[in-house]
């Protein structure tokens, strides 16, 4: 038995390739990985990689994650600059013993020590989106913006090994040196193979705030079935930030738990994500909160056309008025 | 009822001084980082703040976190250079609803824009050890040596609120931009005031693979005893580190419930904290472990005095040998 849940739409694509090398026999550490990379690839995911949105200062900055859910071994980059797949630096670094989390210029130079491709990750387009942004904003400073798409990916093996693996330009607008819950252990992923995995994505401020990741593993290793630990989880976070914070951001979560049954849950109306697994083709699911729980159903055309024309739509900026 | 727990003994001369205000009346948020601030300005202690070691490079990179346990917030910085008191910025992070935690060039130019003063952070000191550590691994090359000294501070105020502050310069000869546990929330770090805090030393690549502190607050949250807590935690870890990774470095926890009952855990034989409370003047205890338990005593004169006298011992270089 394999399987594989992402977050996200944007994942599909590399969720197809991956689902097939899984079942032909792929290790899970590879196929997570790989699987990742193909979105960071691709230019118009505007949340990850290569065409992923700048800082305030215009700067692609990039965090990613992997863990090995057998050794427990991880490693993450975070605020790394133009360099071409943050996610391939992260599995590099899980090898290592120590210095296993590197970030700003220390990440890149390792890097390219190592070999990694430099790359320009700015393009064109995500700099029309940086633009529009900042003319949006001109009266009122550039204010940060709760963008809210990291991909995160689960790999399940038919060996039974797992691994998790997380990749983001974080948020849109974010200052210099902002790291999100992506880079982080527990927060925006954690794996272990004899137990499952989980990985978030919303607004890290908050998700650190209740180690999400690790705390839905720790609810599947007690027994609980993946969706009921993700809808827990979710959902006792949003009543404690609420009652004790007193506001709270978008949260969405997958997990898969060491049999390959899944779970997803979110607080908005809007989350998707992709599963794949010997039993299912890869499908895209549409989910939203239904009171504390999580309601998804499968994406039909209509949306999936929409979805691909949304992505390529033109940017429109905004007559300026000088009035 | 107030009371306050920290990591080594580094950390009495701040307890000493924060309990007495705890002791007036001040909050859990100001004594907690006063505390830190204290350890961070005194030019001996070698692994925090001012006289910190520096990494491979010869950069003082220096790591903190706050968490105010009443609302959940935190921030933290990582990588930051030559800012006089890193946890007053992470402190005042946590005062952000984005952009919490903020690591390398994007940390220093903000804690600069909030008027953080800058400080030449590496001492003539430091400078020494870190020649004298270069000379001794010259054939081999730089390596990574497993320090261990974060100052961790637990601070409980008359009132039940509870905060946790960590500052530290690392690993020492880490690798530029390496992060490790202390400004990572959930591993190095975790309060909540209806429960308690917790807070680690030792190999952060290690600590961060079972989020530590989270996992000892989680457990106190059930009712859990602190010591049991910290023990069950530590040493838990060590079993599931060697199992599956096949290796494990030190491992050093202090904690604290909501009632002030406190804890501490350690799998090596020199762990020493300090504690102070209502119940009981600022006292530096020495801990080992006995299987897997943590044994402790208060440190007697001999003790103390040999330390006041190690950290100010000359450095002496090894004789060069051509042979």
């Amino acid at each position: 038995m394999w399987g594989m849940i992402a977050t996200w739409r944007m994942a599909l694509e590399g969720v197809v390739t991956a689902s097939q090398m899984l079942s032909q026999g792929a290790l899970a550490t590879q196929t997570v990985v790989d699987a990742v990379v193909e979105v960071e690839d691709f230019p118009l995911y505007k949340s990850v990689g290569y065409g992923g949105l700048p800082t305030e200062n215009g700067d692609v900055e990039l965090d990613a994650a992997f863990m090995d859910g057998d050794s427990l071994a991880f490693g993450a980059v975070g605020s790394l600059i133009d360099i071409a797949n943050p996610v391939r630096v992260a599995q590099a670094l899980s090898r290592e013993r120590f210095n296993s989390v590197l970030v700003g210029q220390g990440a890149r130079e390792w890097a390219l020590s190592q070999g990694f491709s430099a790359r320009k990750m700015l393009t064109e387009r995500a700099l029309q989106h940086y633009r529009k942004r900042c003319q949006q904003t001109i009266d009122k400073g550039l204010s940060p913006y709760d963008g809210h798409d990291t991909v995160g990916i689960i790999s399940r093996d038919k060996y039974g090994s797992m691994s998790v693996a997380t990749s983001t330009s974080g948020l849109f607008m974010k200052r210099r040196g902002r790291l999100g819950d992506s880079p982080v252990i527990g927060s925006g992923f954690y794996c272990d193979s004899q137990i499952g995995a989980a990985t978030a994505t919303g607004v890290g401020e908050d998700l650190m705030k209740g180690c999400t990741s690790y705390e839905i593993v720790r609810r599947m290793a007690q027994g609980m079935p993946p969706q009921q630990a993700a809808d827990s989880v979710v959902f006792e976070l949003e009543d404690r930030l609420m009652s004790r914070f007193g506001r709270v951001g978008d949260l969405s979560v997958v997990c898969m738990n060491a049999d390959g049954m899944f779970g997803a849950s979110t607080n908005i109306s809007n989350f998707s994500f992709v599963v794949a697994s010997e039993a299912q083709p890869p499908t895209v699911y549409l989910a939203e909160r239904h009171l504390n729980t999580t309601r998804y159903v499968p994406a039909d055309e209509t949306w999936m056309n929409d979805y691909a024309a949304r992505i390529r739509a033109p940017i429109v900026m905004e007559e300026v008025r000088y009035d």
